[in-house]
């Protein structure tokens, strides 16, 4: 079965709007088996539209569109369909007795429906209805010469309501068994060629499931992707490589799928009943904001402070002005300071401080920008990294965040930090 | 000029990646008054890449290609252009000393250069060859039949500087004098559709510039696009309508363009000499992140606290067991507390406090998930602020951080906060 995706609207091909819900609706299709070969981005305009429907007729067997479902004059879905399919547009009689009622019980009665309203309730003849729990515009199915049109509106709140709810199963029975099953592996504390150097005969080897890896912000995601007769049947595929990879990368394993860093490090804290608090420099609140975004975290990580003055670090943290007069405030026996110090004041099992320059000023020779500490405090030991990055400011507070919690979840996971 | 865009790559049909190369350009080409009127995606396939090349040949007097331009078999735009074009590929001999000087260098002879490498060198005969400042790849730019083939790696990075350097520059004297000069206006503190209320007659009456308001996270947008026959003549335009705008809503207006709202309030600071602490509960270190974003942060905003539990705020701010007791922690009085507990700790000019339940637990009949308080502490006097917001955990968080930010900005302006 060969899809083709229609992305509809002006502010699209103005760059406006970056798509997505092309790429949500073309992962769930891969998910299925189903080939994506096109995908068409075309303006508010009825024929220009309707050459983009024509030609997705005459070389696909499902064409899924997005957007152009409103109650205003640009909106040109439904007509180009019904053009382009030969399907006259139909009023139907549930959905304007549905807008009807919205009326009556927003304005108290109907002498504030326009024509225009009534559009919504338009549809090419021979179309499902397929309802939008979240917004206005229904969407529609329609099958027509062995072709399959799908119209979807251009939000993508409710794109993606209706895809799950109504769309998703339906296109499971059309797309029969044939699958592209995908299995994502997240490793941290190791470089995207390291893993790939551990990971290299396995990659030239394997052709199904494929294996790629793909670096960002400090972790690396390896993606396996089986393609199968029987969806059952791609776990068998992919188990035995998911295991082969961790006997040889394990210990940089951290999670799969959507999993994050903070989500897996929010859960060994509150497994084994332990407490945080951290002490940020050049981070500027950003590991504290990562481990907030995480429900339930208030449960295990008690305080913060973001000491962006020497002050702030000897009033808070009891950092001793010798220390900093001696080594500068970059450095490893002030991060361990600083660290010990958050521990002993929020009473912690842990506290863990990152001091550096984010930049763009504030470096020097010795103490160039994107040099920065990170010190983990228990009550066993302090550990202090150095690193070094290169990037923005905000590219440097980023790959610091994630080098944290990954000291973080090494330590949880009783592995030997490096 | 009719304009097309055709990005090239089986994982943007996958969903795998989202495409951010299509709007950069386009921006560049609305900018120019370039009317884009399609963009197609297209896998790693040679016939169905020249099948979307030839339909572009058919209807665009300008063609922009984004993707495989690498060394691999999977790299297959050369070759789809130079068919589709009647072009025959010629080796260009500069570009080939070029990657033979790389191999050289890297590995001391030519022999591990395969002819894979050497594919790199191949243009569509007649085609001017677009340098890569930041990568490997370079790109062409071919005249054939009235119409201009552009084509450029897909590495967002590679493609937006050579689009800068080369591409931008020739476009502007293709394109001539008529232009869309947009301006955006920012404003915080007032819902879009109170604005639009504000606004109303201007935007039905306006036809160019055009006017439209988007709404983001608690501020909005208000963009205004002029088409003019000479750029220099766009802010003829522009300029009175936006004196008007910010007449009508000028209390809300916080900056243009690109600015963020972060940055107009470091601005403020620093052009004030004026110093910031900040404690933060339910926001848990988002302000402090935000604020520390802005390069030279560090000369206004002193120190930052997360005091995610009772204790901290009593510990480092120095709110009162009793005032904790009596009104709980999510309440005007601890915010009031926190803000002026923060302001003397750290011996600023101003002290930010923000408390609430982000969610999804937490929440009571009394005090629901979404209920927060803001307080502004100055040596003159305490602001406190209620808050009621529905959303996800880091919707609410978001929300809240952008009207601290406002609050600050407000004052800082010498408006009355609200």
């Amino acid at each position: 079965m060969r899809a083709e995706l229609i992305m509809v609207g002006t502010e699209l091909l103005l760059g406006e709007i970056v798509d997505t819900n092309g790429p949500f609706m073309a992962r769930h299709l891969a998910d299925l088996g189903i080939d994506v070969y096109f995908k068409s981005t075309v303006g508010d305009n009825l024929s220009r539209l309707q050459e983009v429907l024509k030609k997705a007729f005459g070389r696909s067997d499902l064409i899924l569109i997005s957007g152009g479902l409103g109650p205003t004059e640009d909106d040109l879905t439904r007509e180009a369909v019904s053009l382009a399919a030969g399907c006259p547009l139909r009023e139907d009689p549930e959905v304007i007795r549905w807008i009807e009622n919205r009326f009556v019980e927003r304005y108290g009665s109907l002498t504030a429906m326009s024509p225009q309203n009534r559009k919504q309730a338009l549809f090419p003849a021979g179309s499902e209805i397929i309802p939008n729990p979240v917004g206005t515009a229904p969407g529609f199915w329609l099958e027509k010469a062995g072709r399959i049109v799908v119209a979807l509106p251009g939000v993508a709140r409710e794109l993606e309501a209706m895809f799950r709810e109504t769309i998703l199963p339906k296109l499971r029975t059309v797309a029969g068994e044939e699958a592209l099953v995908i299995r994502n592996l997240h490793f941290a504390g190791i470089g995207e060629s390291s893993l790939a150097e551990l990971l290299a005969d396995l990659v030239s080897a394997q052709t199904n499931p494929t294996i790629a890896l793909y670096a960002s912000g400090g972790t690396v995601r390896v993606r396996l992707a089986a393609k199968t007769a029987q969806r059952a049947k791609a776990w068998d595929l992919i188990a035995p490589l998911e295991a082969e990879i961790k006997r040889r990368a394990g210990a940089y394993f951290y999670g799969v799928d959507e999993q994050s860093l903070e989500e897996v490090v929010a859960k060994g804290f509150l497994e084994r009943g332990l407490t945080l608090a951290l002490a940020e420099s050049c981070t500027g609140g950003l590991i504290a904001h990562r481990i907030t975004n995480i429900p339930g975290s208030s449960d295990f990580f008690l305080r913060g402070y973001v000491v962006y003055t020497n002050q702030a670090k000897i009033d808070d943290l009891g950092v001793r002005p010798a220390t900093l007069a001696a080594f500068t405030a970059y450095s490893a026996e002030v991060a361990r300071e600083m660290a010990e110090g958050v521990r002993k004041r929020a009473q912690t099992d842990f506290g863990l401080a990152v001091t550096g320059i984010a930049g763009p000023g504030g470096g020097t020779p010795d103490k160039p920008v994107g040099l920065a500490y990170i010190a983990l405090a228990s009550a066993e030991n302090t550990t202090v990294q150095k690193h070094f990055w290169r990037g923005t400011r905000e590219q440097v507070k980023e790959r610091l965040a994630t080098a944290a919690l990954q000291l973080l979840w090494r330590t949880l996971s009783g592995l030997q930090a490096d």
